[in-house]
């Protein structure tokens, strides 16, 4: 009798192996989360286990959390979310006692959610609470000034899940094709892995400033279609990851036109809205420009994706956000709720935070000053580092930076010596991994390569957040610069 | 020229329609919060605009949802939360007036928890929290008596979000098969359907308390591979969901052997390993038999999962919980990472549960003795509960149910007059959909039918929690008697 388990043909004898698994999910890749950050949590154990390094401290520039370099969280929004944990502080006998910690404000908005949510330990509506998706469409409308439709709202836990949810839905077989930017966040390209969909890269061009033209996406559309690739949707995001780019209204009107003719889905990443660093291109919304075109457009169908992580918000660890469906099949809808009930619901916490960055204080609340004053302050700090790390990169050897418009993140080309290529091959890696990895090592400084995000053949990028701390920021600079110098001086042809 | 999107032919204008979307999604059903909880929702907000129906308030059984009837959370395990959002209250300062409202040791946890999670707003390690995971190995140690591996452990958003994430792993292609219970908790087909997996059913023998038989297993194995099917993993749900039943630590050694013997990964679904109501059959978790059973063994591959929605918890709406792996090949665990990293980290509150849970009062703590009152009086009034509910059925005309050993519901069988089934085909209905639909609209109490679990062709089922408030439940089985009276007055043969 074969009792397996202990058969051994020279082969594994796992019956669950790297080989035999979900080739899709093999296939995925998430570099911002990939070699680079995993290096840089060793070496921030061995640092910790008391390890000599040339640096005393790992800093995270591979991914936007804020918190982790110790921005600090918006006040008023903490303090709401400490009372509906502790529903006893919102009782009369403890008024007083909580009044010397939370402000009045603050004890009000706790018991509305409450009084809406019942508790934050119970699964709530699968597409959300009520209530605050009631408020996220208030929000729209009085960003866009057209109305939204809480029905067609749904939070999510992040952004990125809701990215997830909606292309599951949209990919019918292995050769549909959705449309990406090139760089792009690689969240799109893990999810379309993993999906066994094709992307279709669209790329911006690095020379205007990373913009986008209608001639590129007919470029790639039809390129797609040439190929066998049936095309449905197109990703836009706005402001730019890792690019940093913003739309102009008129921009966007031609790409709306551009998914109209090509009846391509719109899904609209605006998860940086508020993100924003320049006065020449202010952010709008695809919903209200799609509204400012008027009745020949109604029906149009669109996804836009917005986010608690981003803005001056932060809060990337408690996974909230949101999408709104416009133009969607009501069948689609209902089957968007389906999915989303095998999830039961988004988590409660993440929800809330929602609300509050929808509904933050306003003008003559007891916590408005302070709240206005925290949010200025992160807003006018992350536009001086985002200038002080361009001019840094800059004036680096070889190195060219388009400014921040928006987001989070630089992403400049870097052009290395052959030497330093060819030291990359040798490695196994490519070049811009390799640059990368010998920053890391060299300064406790985590970045990503370009290669990651995608990037015009025989280019090497790689992309930073400008999120460390403000008192430290001319410290990190100087790492950098003094890394690439010495990389430049080891390696010059 | 064609500018499509104003084109009709007939057919939905639509890009997207339930038609050409995916058709896994398409298939996937999740009964669960189905037709009749979505029927629930409309009758709860009729009720709440002021409608005049036969009851005053919905009462949601269909979902292990705890808190939302009005369970209260553990009081130390929100003191916590609560402190942890929002840190100026563990400053020196704020020490007087806090220790007003919080108690020593819950201080000390938060201070403690964020001491090693810097802050609840930032993403953390894609796999948990380490100092989250370390404690979970501790907890799994102590509770088996043989130790665990952190770096073996995966914190997630709720148990679901671990079983689809591990689902997904081992389907390889579309005639994969993972064995499942007959009835089993919906996830498990739904998330068959989506992944393009085939459910390989065995049955539960409902003569026999809900008994499982490695014969069985066998059956349902054997015919999977005779029809083609390339069987790799089999879920046990223990305690049951929806049947309740307690495997033996017998029976559990026998289902290890038939994995070995198959070549079968075994999940262990343990979400309620605290939800015991009798002492025969107390928890055994399949780690600790497995390595009871000796070097043999050694290699065996297997999942195990748990949650904080359920015991004596029920914090479901934070979505926490942890699954662990054991024997599985790194290769296979660097994909896990690898993939729960393109969804960043689960929710830091849901994490900061699943450490209360693990680590909660010690005997000798401040909050000890309130942590062991609320508990006991959570689990004994459960155990009454589910005791008064199981009579009730079983005084039914042509009822019978078998009692809760554990989890959080019934699961009785229902032998329908003619007449009834007869008019439920007319409806287009299954006939325990029927009569479930026909209980919500005369009671406002929601259950589920007994075909969204699957069931023996030709019988009928229903699954109910036993969660309504202790002070309300006669009530309820009152409402739910009165209605079977009428309902088998009106289709009796």
């Amino acid at each position: 009798m074969m009792v397996s388990g202990s058969v051994n043909n020279g082969v594994s004898q796992k019956v669950l192996t790297a080989h035999n698994m979900n080739p899709k999910v093999r296939k995925a890749e998430y570099a911002v989360r990939g070699e680079l950050a995993i290096r840089s949590e060793a070496l921030k154990t061995e640092l910790t286990n008391g390890a000599t390094l040339p640096f005393s401290r790992v800093v995270g520039c591979n991914i936007g959390n804020p918190q982790a370099l110790d921005q600090k969280p918006i006040t008023f929004f903490r303090q709401v979310a400490s009372l509906v944990e502790y529903p006893a502080l919102l009782q009369e006998e403890n008024a007083e006692v909580v009044s010397k910690l939370y402000p009045s404000d603050a004890v009000a908005r706790a018991k509305l959610l409450l009084d809406s949510i019942g508790s934050v330990g119970a699964y709530s509506h699968s597409q959300g609470i009520p209530h605050i998706r009631n408020n996220v469409a208030q929000f729209i409308a009085e960003r866009d000034g057209y109305p939204a439709d809480p029905s067609k709202i749904y939070l999510t836990q992040g952004a990125s899940a809701g990215v997830q949810l909606t292309l599951q839905m949209i990919v019918e077989h292995s050769k549909v094709g959705i449309m990406i930017p090139i760089p792009q966040y690689p969240l799109y390209t893990a999810t379309l892995a993993v999906l066994d969909a094709c992307p279709v890269p669209y790329y911006l061009n690095e020379d205007k400033n990373w913009g986008l033209t209608t001639e590129e996406l007919q470029r790639s559309y039809d390129e797609s279609i040439k190929n066998g690739i049936d095309t449905r949707a197109l990703v836009i995001i706005n402001p730019g990851n890792p690019t940093g780019q913003c739309l102009t209204e008129e921009n966007m009107r031609e790409i709306i036109v551009f998914c109209r003719k090509n009846k391509v889905i719109l899904l609209a990443d605006e998860v940086y809205q508020t993100n924003i660093y320049q006065n020449e291109r202010p952010f709008h919304s695809f919903k209200k420009v799609l509204k400012s075109m008027g009745p020949e457009f109604e029906g149009f169908e669109m996804i836009s994706y917005h986010s608690i992580s981003k803005g001056m918000i932060g809060e990337c660890g408690r996974r909230g956000g949101y999408f709104e469906c416009e133009g969607l099949d009501n069948s689609v809808l209902e089957q968007i709720y389906k999915i989303s009930s095998i999830s039961l619901c988004p988590n409660v916490q993440g929800q809330i935070m929602v609300d509050l960055m929808v509904r933050p204080p306003k003008q003559g609340e007891p916590s408005y000053e302070q709240y206005k004053a925290e949010y200025d302050a992160i807003y006018f700090s992350l536009i001086k580092r985002a200038s002080i790390l361009e001019k840094t990169f800059n004036a680096l050897e070889g190195c060219t930076c388009n400014p921040a418009d928006g987001a989070m993140y630089l992403f400049p080309q870097i052009r290395l010596p052959k030497n330093a290529i060819q030291a990359a091959r040798e490695a196994g890696k490519e070049p811009d991994q390799f640059y990368c990895m010998a920053m890391l090592e060299a300064t406790g400084v985590c970045m990503v390569a370009g290669s990651g995000f995608g990037q015009v053949e025989g280019t090497a990028h790689f992309r930073s957040t400008f999120l460390p701390q403000p008192e430290l920021f001319e410290g990190f600079c100087e790492g950098i610069r003094n890394f690439h110098v010495d990389f430049m001086n080891k390696y010059r042809d």
